[in-house]
């Protein structure tokens, strides 16, 4: 865990420090739609996530203690990626955002259909 | 407005995509706390918006709709700026937000305190 200095008192500048970029959701979108994603699996969302920016989300989010890893293989030792329970509690920030979306970009947002998609490519 | 060309179908994404970084949010949340701000109100909110990024963002927010800006001055000109309707729609957002960071991160959201503590210093 990081040492955790924020720039106010006010909730949700708070948040959005933790939250930094947009990238960081797209990490924490893909982790609830699949549970447990590896680093090259979650390279491969559909955004196109540069390589070195995930690692430094990953790291970010793992220093907040929203997301843990474990080692799926030895000898070189990989990792799959999985939200915590502080992790998890963001679901409703990504559904007001997917409303929002939907509500008034255009966007869609089917949990079901998007895992199914990702799985398929995997 | 500006032609939107987004990365993907996802609403989360698209959303994200608009919102850019914190500090558009954190606009955003002054014009809601506080209906109608000069530039230079919103460049001594507590965080400290550099004020090249806030003149970005703010351009940012008018090019998607979600700000609007009238004179109150001219010679030289200076403007006041608001939320549009749409802008408005993202209180859920900015709330969901405020919510987590009093959960998770120990911040405190008091939209009425806030308010006060903004217009004393104006």
């Amino acid at each position: 865990m990081i040492s955790e200095h924020y720039r106010s008192e006010c909730a949700v500048c708070r948040t959005l420090e933790v939250l930094g970029d947009k990238w960081t959701l797209l990490v924490v979108r893909d982790l609830f739609l699949n549970e447990r994603l590896s680093f090259k699996q979650l390279s491969e969302s559909f955004e196109g996530i540069p390589t070195n920016t995930l690692s430094d989300r990953l790291h970010r989010l793992m220093d907040h203690g929203l997301v843990e890893r474990e080692p799926y293989q030895d000898r070189p030792v990989r990792y799959e990626y999985m939200l915590t329970r502080k992790g998890r509690s963001l679901l409703p920030v990504l559904k007001t955002l997917a409303k929002w979306g939907e509500d008034h970009l255009g966007g869609t947002y089917d949990p079901d259909s998007a895992k199914h998609a990702f799985r398929a490519e995997s």
